[in-house]
């Protein structure tokens, strides 16, 4: 079987370089790791390191690499997961093997979390919180999205992430009506809410969180945003257990929101899987039949989203259980700043 | 025809987010920007800005995304770059469309900047000038590869960069070896010579360099890898003008190395285009037979990687000229640093 998406391939053996890709043997439980020159080192080291079985070849030409699969395949099928590779490289592989199109294992094995995977993903939350917890302390009104937003992932790398998990979000005012709004030069006010979308990777596993910090008095409107969006967040996560389907958790979360006719104002799925990548398998939405599996790792973030007016989203990681789940997000859902910048 | 790629869908349109994908009719000029309920506001603003004439469709579903293509296509045929679909992609559309499959104009397109992206260009070289400058001129023994990096792309936001445009290499001493060193707790010391290539982003665009600073007294086998890269760089740089293939950049910067029996150390490439992407076409490599362009922006990279001793790479951003190339990076080539950690 091919192993084109890179997360996989540092799944099953340990790779952590930007480029590469795999071949393994389901029988003989042994694989080919292709890397080019620049990884050399790194691939051989974290293969031995992981103690997975497999071998490196490197190679400049992508040539090369074709060259060792086909010698490895050996004249059997080579699986293909249509998702992952390119329609130009499916028809090079074509030409040269006998391949079988087949879905990819990895969505559903990278599911549930070892205790190792959750300990990095727990650090990586603890990093999170702690940076964000310093730089509301510190307040927010007087400083630009993108004061916040660098001060943010400055403080996760002091903390000792690797990086962040994603870009941060700082979207304060009327732009958090946007919920992937890029931190701007807008300065934050008395009267706003700020969302703040958050998360640290650690040893290649990402965290991710949100929450909404209210700056000041804010206008009697968004203040029952923010507490329809806490409801909806409660409700979501009570509901989180194995054995639930995606589809109930969003339920979960939407009913409030409908029971307020605010519905259509929450514009994107309940949450996702989190893991190596930042969105994996499930997508915990209206259409997710599929039902949550223990120490899987996922996110519950409902939110509002007023055009012209604020957004607000609160967003927690958290492990699911037998009986409900644990939360790796340990901030306040309630975060406030005075409404005008400290004078030191 | 289809538009896949994100970076050609900003180019094209104007539009930044971190999911989306465009249409395109050539005769018309007009063209579809498809988006989920994420981007909505965002799209909508950056197409008025850009002044480009596409429609934005949002839809929740990859299905609504699709029935707007097909009522954009018409009956007409759709063309798909290969290379810019998944397998499953090309399989899906073709069952819905008549599918012609052609090359993408983009990478050819984009290779030639103008003014305004130049400028980006320019600044985004700047500051990483800037970040380097400050963060040598603190001194690099006694900080971790790591405390180094953070510095580097904090300083580089505060100095108005959107983000780094890669994710900064520091490799210290022996951990220079890696040309794709991933920066750690090694404290650099007496001696090191210290790989740090970085970039960063201004309005989309990337700029790229990298320095080896030299700390304290380094071995003379180090020192004469030093004077090796730099001479092979100032080779490759002056065979630059446009007309000039990209093997042959290759090879005046390779010629160095032969006639130093070291030629076997550089295992990379010469250098690549920079624009919205951080690799664009052309690679400048040993096969490149493409001619540079005027107004192209490259990197001219040579590097040596001796295992187990040191790594030595220097890399300039540059526009292609007629008579020769004008260097947006502006940091010296030599950089050193004292020996020991300074105490204030």
């Amino acid at each position: 079987m091919l192993v084109a998406r890179l997360d996989d391939v540092r799944w099953l053996c340990g790779f952590s370089g930007s480029t590469g890709w795999a071949v393994f043997d389901k029988s003989s439980r042994r694989g080919l790791l292709m890397v080019d020159g620049r990884y050399v080192e790194r691939a051989t080291e974290e293969i031995a390191r992981a103690g997975t079985p497999f071998d490196v070849v490197v190679a400049t030409a992508p040539d090369d690499h074709d060259s060792a699969l086909c010698g490895f395949v050996d004249g059997r099928t080579l699986g293909i997961d249509p998702t992952t590779v390119t329609a130009a490289r499916m028809t090079a592989l074509r030409a040269r093997c006998d391949v079988a199109e087949e879905a990819a294992p990895f969505d559903e094995l990278r599911r549930t979390k070892d205790e190792s995977e959750i300990a990095c993903m727990e650090r990586a939350a603890s990093i999170a919180d702690a940076a964000l917890q310093s730089v509301v302390a510190d307040g927010l009104a007087g400083r630009s999205e993108r004061e916040i937003r660098n001060r943010l992932e400055h403080l996760m790398r002091e903390h000792g992430a690797d990086e962040p998990a994603f870009p941060t979000i700082v979207a304060s005012g009327a732009n958090g009506a946007r919920p992937h709004h890029e931190p701007g030069d807008r300065v934050v006010c008395d009267g706003d809410a700020v969302v703040i979308d958050l998360g640290a990777r650690v040893a290649g596993y990402r965290s991710d969180m949100t929450r909404t910090v209210l700056v000041g008095r804010v206008a009697r409107e968004v203040g029952a945003m923010f507490e329809t969006v806490r409801a909806a967040q409660e409700n979501g996560l009570s509901s989180v257990r194995s054995g639930v389907a995606g589809r109930d958790v969003d339920a979960a979360c939407r009913s409030v929101f409908r029971s307020s006719s605010v519905e259509h104002e929450f514009v994107h799925g309940t949450g996702h899987g989190v893991g190596l990548a930042i969105h994996e398998f499930p997508v915990l939405g209206p259409r997710c039949t599929t039902a949550l599996l223990g120490s899987e790792v996922v996110t519950v973030e409902p939110g509002l989203y007023r055009g012209g007016v604020a957004g607000v989203r609160i967003e927690d990681l958290v492990v699911v259980g037998e009986h409900g789940c644990r939360p790796l997000t340990h901030s306040p859902k309630e975060l406030t700043c005075p409404p005008s910048a400290r004078t030191i």
